[in-house]
C-alpha cells in the first residue's frame, strides 16, 4: 500500500489519459470521475480502473475522441448517442444537457446509447446537485445479480443514484447497487480467502453461499425488491435507450477488449423550486440532514445519511492522501514507466 | 371470510363514498384505487381501508370536496395543492397533469402538497402506464422504518413505484415499501400470534426481533439501502413539496381523526419514445418480460417480474371473487346497514 495526494493523482490521470489519446472532454470527465470516487473512499469504482481504461482506449473498446450526436427529441427529453465514448465522458455530457433542460423546463432527462462503463454514478448526480439541482443517475451492467426465485443472474448490479442539494456544501447522495454487495467486494473476499459474513451471494445452482470461491452471482438487496429495482434500471438504460439488456450485456472483463459494450445510461435532473422557494428547500433538506444525524444510535454506531461516510472519507483523504492497494501501485508504476509520466507517492 | 365480485365491490364503494359526501372525482379515484388494489391481491392497501376512509370523510381529516389549486411552476413541473383531498383523488389528479406535460414536453413531474394516505402507489403509475407512458410514483409515511444503525424509526415505509408499458395488456409494475415488509404484514403476524420467519422488524431498543409483539418498527430493505431509498422518497414528497417529513409526519391511525395529515406525494411521467420508436420500446419491454419469465427457477419456484404475482391474482379474483377477512366483512355489513346500501356476497 502506498499513498498519493489528490492533486498528484489528478495530474497523473490527466497525463496518462492524454498519452493514450483522450480528447479534452473525455480526459477531464474520466479523471474527475475516477479520482473523486477514490477520494470518497469508493475504491472499487475509483482509480484502480485506470489500467483497464488505458487498455480500453488502446484496444478500441472505447472511443477516446467521440463524435457525440445529441437529439433533442422533446423539449425536456434528449437522446445522446455517445459514439462508444468512455462512460464517464458520456455521463458528464448527458448531465449537462439535463441541467440545461431543468433550468428552462423545470425537469430534463437524457437517455444515453452506445456508451461504456461509467464508474460510480455519484459522479454525475453530484455534479448537478452541487449546482443546486436534484438528480437521478442510472446505468445497467452485465448479469451478476441472481434473479428472485431463480438459479442464475439475468440483471446486473444495476445501481440507483439520487442526489439533492442542501445548505451545507456537499449534497445528499445515495449511490447503491441493487444487489446486496458489489461484485468487487465479493472479489476482495475471494482474494483474501475470507468467508462472507452472511449469505450475500449465490453458487452455480442459485443457492445462497458464504463461500466467495463458490459464489458466481450476488443476491438482490432486500429479496425481490432489489430484483425489481434492477429491472427498473434496465428498462431505463437498456430498453428505453435501444441498447441490449439482461443477459445480452457484454461482461466488463470477459468480453473481447476490441468490442464496444454498447451500454446505456439514464439521467434526470430537476429544479428544487417546483413547489417552494429554493431557500426553503435547502433549509428543509438541512433540517432533515441534521435530524437524522442526531437520531439515537445503536452502541458503537452512528446514524448517518446516505453519502455521509463518503464525505467523511473524502475530507480525511484530502488531508492524508489516497491509499492505493499493491496491485494498483504496481500497475501505476508500470504506466508511469511506459508513458514516461512521473508519479509522486506521499 | 366471504367473497364479493369485483363489480359489486365497486358499486358498494361508490354508493358508500357518495353517502359520506365525496365529490365525483374523489369518489371515482378512491373506488378505483381501493377496489383495484384488492383485485390485485394487495389486501393491506385495498378495501379493508374503506371504514377508515369513511371515518376520515366524516371527521374532517380528509376533504370530500377539495378545491384543488394547481400551479404550472415550470413547463414540465407543477405543484398541486390538494386542499386535504383523499390521497387517491390527489394522486389521480396529479398523474393526469404529468401525462399532459409528458405528451408535450416528453416528461412531466408534479409535487402534491396537503394530501393524505394514497393507498397503493401502483394505482397511479399503472394509470399512466396503461396509456403508454413510463411513470414513477412516491409517497412518504409516518416513522416506522428503523434507521440504519439507529435505535428507532425516523423515516416511514416510504414506497417506490415504477411502471412501464409493454406489448401485453398489463404494464410492468414495481411497487415496494423500502422496509423489509409492510407494517400491515407485521400486524397480521401479531394478530395470528405467529413468530416472524426471520428478523424483519426491531424492538424498542432497535434490535432485530422475530417476535411481532415486541416489534415496534421495521428493518430497512437491504440494510442501509432501504434506509437511503426512504430518505430519497421523503426528500421528494416532504422536502420538495414543503410538507413535514421524518418523525413530524402524523401517524395514520394514532393521530386525531379531525386533523389533516398534510402528506406529500410525487409523480413523474415520461414518454417511451425519447430515444427509439414507441413500437420498438414496447417490443423490447415484451422481450425482457418473456426472457425473465423463462429464466431457470429454483425448485418449486418461478422467476417472475415485478407485478406478475399481482396480475395473476387479479385474473383469478376477477373470476372467483375477492375474499374479505372477517373484520372487513363485519365492518362492511355495518356500513351497509348504517347507510342502507345493499351488499351482495358471492
Amino acid at each position: 500500500m502506498k499513498k498519493v495526494s489528490y492533486d498528484n493523482l489528478v495530474q497523473f490521470h490527466r497525463a496518462i489519459l492524454s498519452k493514450v489519446g483522450l480528447d479534452d472532454q473525455s480526459l477531464q470527465s474520466v479523471t474527475t470521475g475516477l479520482c473523486e470516487t477514490s477520494l470518497r473512499g469508493v475504491d472499487s469504482h475509483g482509480v484502480r480502473l485506470l489500467p483497464h481504461y488505458v487498455r480500453s482506449a488502446q484496444s478500441g473498446r472505447k472511443n477516446p475522441t467521440p463524435n457525440y450526436r445529441y437529439t433533442q427529441t422533446f423539449p425536456a427529453v434528449g437522446h445522446l448517442d455517445a459514439d462508444n465514448a468512455f462512460g464517464h465522458a458520456a455521463g458528464m455530457k448527458a448531465i449537462d444537457h439535463c441541467i440545461e433542460m431543468a433550468e428552462s423546463f423545470g425537469l430534463g432527462a437524457v437517455g444515453v446509447s452506445n456508451s461504456s462503463h461509467s464508474g460510480a454514478m455519484a459522479s454525475f448526480a453530484l455534479k448537478a446537485a452541487r449546482q443546486g439541482y436534484m438528480a437521478f443517475a442510472f446505468t445497467h451492467a452485465d448479469a451478476l445479480q441472481r434473479s428472485h426465485g431463480g438459479k442464475r443472474a439475468y440483471f446486473g448490479t444495476n445501481p440507483v443514484c439520487f442526489a439533492a442539494p442542501r445548505e451545507e456544501k456537499e449534497p445528499f447522495c445515495l449511490d447503491m447497487a441493487t444487489s446486496m454487495i458489489s461484485w468487487n467486494k465479493l472479489l476482495l473476499y475471494r482474494s483474501n480467502n475470507e468467508m462472507l459474513p452472511e449469505a450475500l451471494a449465490a453458487d452455480k445452482d442459485g443457492h445462497p453461499t458464504k463461500d466467495p470461491q463458490k459464489a458466481v452471482c450476488l443476491l438482490p438487496a432486500g429479496s425481490y425488491k432489489g430484483f425489481g429495482l434492477a429491472a427498473m434500471v434496465d428498462i431505463l438504460c437498456g430498453v428505453f435507450t435501444g441498447m441490449v439488456f439482461g443477459r445480452d450485456i457484454p461482461a466488463m472483463f470477459k468480453a473481447p477488449m476490441g468490442q464496444p459494450r454498447c451500454l446505456g445510461q439514464f439521467y434526470m435532473v430537476m429544479r428544487t423550486d417546483g413547489c417552494i422557494d429554493k431557500a426553503d428547500f435547502l433549509r428543509n433538506m438541512q433540517q432533515m440532514t441534521e435530524e437524522v444525524r442526531q437520531e439515537p444510535a445503536q452502541e458503537g454506531q452512528r446514524v448517518m445519511l446516505a453519502g455521509d461516510p463518503q464525505e467523511h472519507e473524502a475530507r480525511k483523504r484530502m488531508q492524508e492522501g489516497i491509499p492505493l492497494d499493491d496491485t494498483s501501485v504496481k500497475s501505476f508504476e508500470e504506466l508511469s514507466k511506459q508513458f514516461q509520466v512521473p508519479l509522486h507517492w506521499l
